[in-house]
């Protein structure tokens, strides 16, 4: 009998029992063996609930019983999910999880210890939800050079900009309707500033580096400044604007992250990606590209994702199934360094002199006013930005092109 | 030091040997132990090449040194193959292939000599090449019950269709121009009446169920009846054609599997996958739908899924990975008791007494001419087969709708 214990009795944690349980004769057939869940710690009581029985208060109480082998940490934050993290690896037990944020800043320390002391820390909810993203990189590519990878890798800012281009609605108001749905929380921040995707790109930076990136020092740009307008130029163009994450390792070694709105095809692989679902498309030496899209949040998905990784776990008791990196720090490359192409929205009352500054410049058609928008050729982004600059206020928005 | 043996040094082959060659330093780092090809097994010479000296043409040098622990087998067909699979992992040696027609036919034997002697029979590379949707099965999703599975998963067919609905090219025209750039066989029938498709479909439907599904049993139906007229009827419905391999195992355990033409809605996510490429849909009960694209075929995709399954056999070495399924035979249910919609191309002159046996079908205008296209309401397939039977050559073809 495998018994586990959840940590978090949250949309996510609810989720991992129901899995377990509903899938419990499916499971336990799979691993020859009874699984079941036999603790949920919660600071709160849940009087009425199936399996209120199982809620206890203190740590200890799991930490304390060897009958618990495998713990899924499903709280969130950096603060006690830390801790019992590492308390329960130091014990021996293996630890799965869809934190992120936890992932991305203790990650190496915590797998170092795994490693050690024999057992796991899994993580393949922590990007994409149910997306297996995390171990399409870590083993399924594990004898290929991963190049770059670049994904949509935040639901709610996909839903915001989808609902955008669909609807030709203004970015305040998707936002307020995605908050009274719940896709966006009441603080969005986290995700609309590019935030959580910054988080989750800085972990496939980590196994695409072997070393550990900072997610602070990841370049995050958020959503906030498109407009409709924009998505009109867009549209005239043939194109749509995703929040891309994005990072790429090249041969000399040097490594980029980035997470931005991003102009891209309508028909590219990620912009036919809609509403709250991921899409990741990987860049392999030897596959080329590999696309995955899925649910990437959600309760069940997510859910789905975490009882994979306990599986993983029970099908290998004793051995770490999965390395991660090392803790020696990655150094990123300047992303202002990277030669790209850009799309700008003036004012119309300025064409000329942007035309001038940016040689070569292409305008695109969409009923005019008192904007233009044109696409400006390759240049690195800190001559870009320079330009900009000099221009003043005739500059409106720019965005990236992919 | 990890040494392997490569069986059959033909396209496979050769891509394995230098998917280790070229990424070896990379590999060796991952596996903190060096890797290298020791023996390259073929009936042939290869002067000159640069691998010269590893070939051997006698088996029993690689079953006998006991520094070969992994072997690639990429020779294809059941007879050699199947021996000296099942000679190396009777030896304790595991075995990595590309090889469908052996997978789908002795697979279940070869997984129940695996497990009884602690190591792999690994077979990534056997479906739709370098997408990985063994491991999703069998790893990601091992939490979740998969529904179905439907997918594009032989890359000639895709090409053909791809040319006949961009050019508006007849089918014999696009083979013949496939066959001239190397992407058909000569002996195109494996590929065009849907065997290939249904191998791979075979061994997902394996995975699905956990039994063994007899490929010669699936139910194939072939892209040459599909004609540019289907095409032209496709187009004008918002829809295009590919062929499908589709399993599904319903609740109460009931299986389908299926190879045939489909049309479907041009935006489907499966509508999109064009050209040589090969596309998968997963349905999970958790999850709900995943989707996974890439190169299907071709030397180094194929040769570095190959390579995959080498690595995480060096990770593991002693222990069985993952698990096959049970030689216990799966039941197919009948798919013509299934209910689903038709389209049909009719003569024209046909059209009134079409429309007084298929009440309610819906007409699709396409130009006219000497035929006409309908779409037809959803009934058992028998029922329609019988309706059309009655009919005579007023059908002049049918394709089932996704």
């Amino acid at each position: 009998m495998i018994k586990i214990a959840v940590l978090g009795y949250g949309t996510v944690g609810s989720g991992v029992v129901e899995v377990i349980e509903r899938h419990n004769s499916l499971l336990s057939e799979r691993l020859r063996e009874k699984i079941a869940v036999k603790y949920i710690l919660d600071l709160r009581d849940f009087p009425g609930d199936t399996y209120e029985d199982k809620i206890v208060h203190d740590y200890s109480t799991i930490l304390n019983d060897p009958e618990i082998s495998i713990l899924c940490e499903v709280m969130g934050g950096v603060g006690a999910a830390y801790q019992f993290t590492k308390q329960a690896l130091e014990a021996g037990k293996s630890v799965c999880t869809s934190n992120k944020e936890l992932v991305a800043k203790h990650g190496a320390e915590l797998f170092a210890i795994a490693e050690r002391m024999h057992c796991n820390y899994m993580f393949e909810a922590s990007v994409a939800g149910g997306i297996p993203i995390i171990r399409a990189i870590g083993s399924a590519l594990s004898a290929d050079r991963v190049e770059a990878v670049t994904g949509i890798l935040n639901g709610t800012t996909n839903y915001i900009l989808t609902k955008m281009e669909k609807e030709g609605a203004d970015y305040a108001d998707v936002l307020k309707q995605a908050q009274e749905l719940g896709y966006a929380e009441r603080n969005p921040e986290a995700d609309v500033e590019g935030l959580d995707a910054g988080r989750k790109i800085a972990i496939l930076a980590d196994m695409l580096t072997g070393k550990n990136v900072n997610p602070d020092k990841v370049t995050t740009e958020g959503i906030t400044k498109i407009t409709s307008a924009d998505f009109a130029y867009a549209k005239a163009a043939g194109m749509t604007i995703k929040l891309l994450a994005r990072c790429s390792v090249s041969e000399d070694g040097s490594v980029q992250a980035l997470v931005a709105p991003f102009m891209l095809p309508a028909d590219h692989a990620l912009g036919r990606v809609d509403d709250v679902f991921n899409g990741v498309l990987v860049t392999c030496t030897m596959l080329g590209d590999a696309m995955f899209g899925g649910q990437g949040a959600g309760k069940l998905p997510t859910a789905s994702a975490v009882a994979a990784d306990v599986m993983d776990c029970a099908m290998h008791p004793g051995r770490t199934v999965m390395r991660g990196w090392s803790e020696e720090e990655a150094e990123l490359a300047d992303v202002t360094e990277t030669e790209r192409r850009f799309f700008v929205r003036i004012k119309a009352s300025a064409l000329a002199d942007v035309q001038a500054a940016f040689a070569g410049s292409s305008l695109v058609e969409a009923g005019g006013g008192e904007d233009s928008g044109l696409f400006v050729p390759a240049m690195k982004e800190k001559e870009f930005d320079a330009k900009c600059a000099a221009l003043g206020d005739a500059i409106l928005n720019r965005i990236r092109v992919a």
